[in-house]
């Protein structure tokens, strides 16, 4: 028997009950699911990061994986919760961009509004849809409901404007999306947009404010402790670094900044 | 076959070896236990934000849970070890006050005091009774050891003093008992105390030093960003929150500020 | 059937979806395995800190254990990948010290460089070793791969400098290893080497720049709230502690500090 694999998304930190309550119906409900945490330190109502941190990881689990994903500024409100289809796994969680970067990775086939009460908690409170809503849907579903079951099929689903790259004739406009523990510097410059700017090992660069330009190279200790590096990271984007230090820091960037690539 | 499921609260925090080495003694003893965390960012030695932790995670754990709390001040003291029976639940901790909301909440059955030395870690340490005594007991009791099996019955119950809601004629004075990581503030007043003195919709309510007065709604965005909202949250307690912001930051409270409901 | 068990230890916090990904790896490749945190709050690039956690935690989990220890500034780098087999359990990580103190304490059968690819994921990236090649050695091993399938052996082992005790006719000279998360001062002084010095109860010690005299207590509580104490920790090792307090603010010790132990 292949147990089922559900990860969990949110902002709910780690100090509150909130992320255990939420395991406790998963579990009360299908008692072979494996759960397991994506990151539930995702900054408060940032959608965004929350949105990035599941597009990382999700390409990494089995077919057949549930993702649960709660960043969710609008919880108690008209917002729409989803849960869609791609290729073999589920995305539950609002309509408000969150899922999207993930699903539309891993190739949408259906979307579905989830509305069928009886897959829910029998009270569902406005504050809590994760453990209301969310989870005991990613429960049955674990257990053998199957998409369709959730609600009526939708062609609606709020596309975020985060994670749009510019090109003009020599050069590359993206933007900072996310800044690691580390202080790593990650982009939304995929491998191949550096590739249509230039083939050469070098790349030319400017981040925020600092008038920088950087070498391209393979790994963080190629480049002496302290100095900044930049390269493609483990999930296909530029990054910039400083080895063994916080490019964050040390250049002064934050997420949001432009990133500019110049052919060289 | 039902796995046996140990739910753990602590203040431990996430850095040190600690919640390591308990989770590794109870698979050691028992390696089909599934072993969720509660929180373990408790503050250090609060008691009391440790017994509403729990008090409102454990509810949502099925029937046959076993839950470890240890926020212990006391450790190799002669504060007595629990083991409470609770409506097919077992509650294990020190005799502190911590179990007894969770525990009152479900319905205490019987009371142990755990001494059965075969049931812990051969030496047990002074100072980490967590993972000599607690754990071992409780991958004991998820293996099929019984409650009465840790040691004699009790009938003493050290109550906590947090959790009093003070009723008059035309006002409810409780008190602030937990802030949570989005800075939502938790009151020990009940739902049913705020229906005992009125059934309207609005709430008037001071709390702390501001001079509050709110109205009474279903969810934290029928506000505006930024503005306070009061409601019954998702574990049947008055919240005082703000919308996309922190109510302990722009109302300035604290833990343990008095909160007066008045009758509107 | 016992599930085979793999811990995770590295300095990856818990913001980032790289733990996430760890997980992803193995429960694709194993999905039977059972996967506890030992920690992922080591200090970044602090390979001791991790050699310290990972030494604590691991004599209390069971035969066949797999532990996978990733704190690596020099990833990308040739810094070789090892696989240390001790007594039924098997360490894996980068061969820069970190697996040696948990490796020794259990006892070193035998010692491998892992170079075998088709044990580690298609593509591995020069940033993330611990997804790209711990983690799927980790599961092909959990899953019946033997440590001599992973590469060749070898007698060479990066001997890591921390955790020396000098002794001298009238005291012995450690130093603070670790501080954990309460505040409590642990140093490199086993209880053997200070039985060596005073087999005495008293115990008279300095730490660090402080002129500080201490008795040696049995548990925490023997003191009051606020008053320093020396014992021996649950790891075996010689601590200073604070009651109910923090032993690193109130005496201003750090991590290196020299601790002397003078006989009474």
């Amino acid at each position: 028997m292949v147990r089922s694999l559900i990860t969990l998304t949110s902002d709910f930190g780690l100090k509150d009950p909130y992320v255990a309550e939420m395991k406790a119906v998963i579990l009360s409900l299908c008692s072979d699911a494996v759960i397991v945490d994506v990151s539930h330190q995702v900054e408060k109502f940032n959608v965004r990061m929350g949105a990035y941190v599941l597009a990382s990881a999700s390409p990494f689990f089995p077919k057949g994986t549930i993702h649960v994903a709660v960043v969710d500024p609008g919880v108690g409100t008209r917002r729409r919760a989803l849960c869609i289809e791609a290729k073999g796994c589920v995305f539950l969680g609002p309509d408000n961009g969150l899922l999207v970067l993930a699903a539309k990775a891993r190739g949408i086939d259906r979307v579905y509004e989830v509305t069928n009460r009886r897959l829910m908690l029998s009270t569902v409170s406005k504050t809590f849809q994760g453990r209301d809503v969310f989870c005991p849907v990613a429960a049955h579903l674990a257990c053998g409901a199957l998409p369709s079951d959730v609600g009526p099929e939708t062609k609606r689903l709020l596309i975020p404007w985060f994670a749009r790259v510019i090109r003009e004739r020599y050069k590359l406009v993206g933007e900072v999306v996310y800044i690691d523990d580390f202080g790593n510097v990650v982009t939304n410059i995929a491998e191949v947009d550096v590739e249509s700017v230039d083939r050469a090992r070098e790349v030319k660069l400017r981040v925020g404010r600092s008038g920088l330009l950087v070498g391209f190279c393979g790994a963080y200790a190629d480049v002496k402790p302290g100095e900044p590096v930049v390269l493609i990271g483990s999930h296909g984007f530029l990054e910039i670094s400083v080895n063994q230090g916080s490019a964050e820091r040390e250049l002064q960037v934050k997420v949001g900044d432009k990133v500019t690539v110049y052919r060289s």
